[in-house]
């Protein structure tokens, strides 16, 4: 299996890359919203163009970083989802607004009053809600509509909409609570939009929406944007929410099985240091692709231990090779600084994982 | 705290990185056995040659990657504590031979069988005897001693030793558990190694210690050679262990409060890209120096999200900047481009990562 890439290496599908991609757009097209990737998922440039290229509107930061390598590379159209805060992120973010079209998002007065202060145009502002998953934002409707109030009231500030991540739907146990927690995930924003409106705000932009999640939230009536992030990898994590499959998996860590202390434990050459802990202790975390038989068992920063379901011990001897699926794409792309991509099978580039390490 | 240096980034402080480099130093002089740093906790040859000139024989590295950057800089006595397999790998030690003294570690006698083909002098190899935390090698006894006469009898393979990490000590839930699984790792290897001479293979090289166990395991009667990285930095799995206190750890996250959502959460704008998911779950994993009223909740990519206790609600206002205890600083360095040094709380330089991202 790809014999001349060395192990460990993440290795990009992009035949499977560009169905992913088009799937979500068909999703978005379908239901009349735009589609807004988040870009933390690859940090790739070359990605984030055939996303555009796609039919996304635009593009979704966390970080400044990964807006101006964006940038960069000519992308125009960046909502930086996080709260900016101090003067050096704020001269970047000047210099920035000079290249692109920037929204931020934000929860408080005091983010958005030294936003203010930029000068130059408004500052165009998503103001974050928490619908659930309890990390940014008041909960959705009076305590949210007053922050909006509060917030359109600082000079230089515009507040263009509501935003929120339902980062809670991760842990969804079955298809029918996760459809039920992205329905609400729209509707509550909706609602609150139009106690805005009431109160004489008017909003028009709702953006809303994770990979698990885009799928349902996408036809709520009034959702005018989703951003998800992991569906043009997909991930293990996506499998056990039933949103992704073995086969729509596109990002993997290429390694080889290095000791076989004994018949049922197999170890490989990949351990957090290309997989990260993220998920570890849920069943199945991180798999073997194409190796059902094998299970995960823990990971250490070198290695990964797994064990063989009775029947097949003794397989996978020394210097096979195998391909694992991440529990968490995004956290395992910024562990490597290249990706080596196929097509059809074959290795054909590699691509520089150019917002890796992007952190400020 | 340190205005100059924008949130989120790595700090060292080399004050506390030389007392510890010096207290574990002593702890090998005190006790006779040589100190072999495992130098993935730092990556930087800078600290490997501080580690060297306060008494270290070599050092140890997981990855051929580590061990090349550090034979750029001059070291020249490496252990490379990882089964080697494939071709590139091979041609790559035999470079490295070239240029410094190495030893390799191994379980398998397929892995011995492929290094043995290298050529030049017999390669020095130490087995790895699985003393309990179930991930490389055989049982101590019988088990290894056949291993090792397998082993010794490949041609161009000399094996010198045994080594083995504790790695379950990490989760000792007491001091004196802890110190009974480390003493039990040496006693472990040295009764082995007493079984391998008594077949007539006289092994030289007890290899043995983890930082946890390091104190405990160099007084052991046999023990040749400790090797900790840890302690180098430590962290806050090293404070629940009891071997450091928050003064004696030297590599922390600073951080920003970009977000105040209610009067107990507090969100720092250092996530998992930062500071990793090792160790989530435990109680206070990643500690925020200098204020134990605020207890990590959960991480996002690039947020950390806190609870302040009854009494201090309302603190750490946005905009405040906290130094974050993570709680495996090995693979938080690993995230890192570049560190900054402070001494005597004044920053003054900064270093490189040389070795982040040394997978292969």
């Amino acid at each position: 299996m790809y014999p001349e890439i060395d192990t460990p290496a993440l290795v990009i599908d992009l035949d499977v890359v560009r169905t992913n991609v088009t799937e979500m757009a068909k999703v978005a097209a379908r239901n009349g919203v735009r589609l807004r990737p988040h870009i933390k998922t690859h940090k790739m440039p070359e990605l984030a163009r055939m996303q555009l290229e796609a039919g996304a509107s635009g593009i979704t930061c966390a970080k400044l970083g990964e807006a101006e390598i964006m940038a960069d590379a000519g992308i125009d159209d960046i909502l930086l989802a996080f709260p900016l805060w101090g003067e050096p992120k704020l001269r970047r973010l000047a210099a920035l607004r000079e290249r692109a079209r920037v929204r931020v998002s934000l929860d408080s007065p005091d983010v958005a009053a030294a936003l203010g202060r930029l000068g130059g145009p408004p500052v165009e502002v998503l103001v974050e809600v928490d619908t659930g998953q309890h990390r940014l934002g008041r909960p959705p409707g009076r305590p949210t509509a007053d922050l909006v109030a509060e917030i359109a009231a600082i000079p230089g500030i515009e507040v263009v909409g509501l935003l929120t991540l339902a980062g809670h739907a991760y842990h969804s146990r079955t298809p029918g609570e996760l459809a039920a927690t992205a329905r609400r995930e729209g509707t509550d924003l909706v609602s609150t939009a139009e106690m805005c409106a009431r109160d004489g705000i008017e909003l028009r932009e709702i953006s809303v929406g994770s990979t698990p999640t885009a799928r349902h939230v996408a036809g709520v009536a009034g959702v005018t944007e989703i951003r998800p992030g992991t569906y043009i990898f997909n991930d293990a994590s996506m499998m056990r929410l039933g949103v992704a499959t073995e086969a729509t998996t596109a990002a993997r860590v290429l390694a080889t099985v290095i000791a076989r202390p004994t018949p049922e434990r197999v170890v490989f050459d990949a351990g957090t240091k290309c997989l990260t802990s993220d998920g570890s202790g849920s069943p199945d975390w991180i798999r073997v692709a194409g190796v059902p038989y094998a299970h995960m068992e823990f990971l250490n920063e070198e290695h990964a231990v797994a064990q063989l379901e009775p029947g097949h011990h003794g397989e996978l001897p020394v210097g096979t090779r195998a391909m694992l699926i991440p529990s968490h794409a995004c956290s395992v792309v910024n562990l490597f600084d290249i990706a080596h991509c196929v097509e059809d099978g074959q290795v054909i580039t590699e691509l520089r994982v150019a917002a890796r390490g992007a952190v400020r």
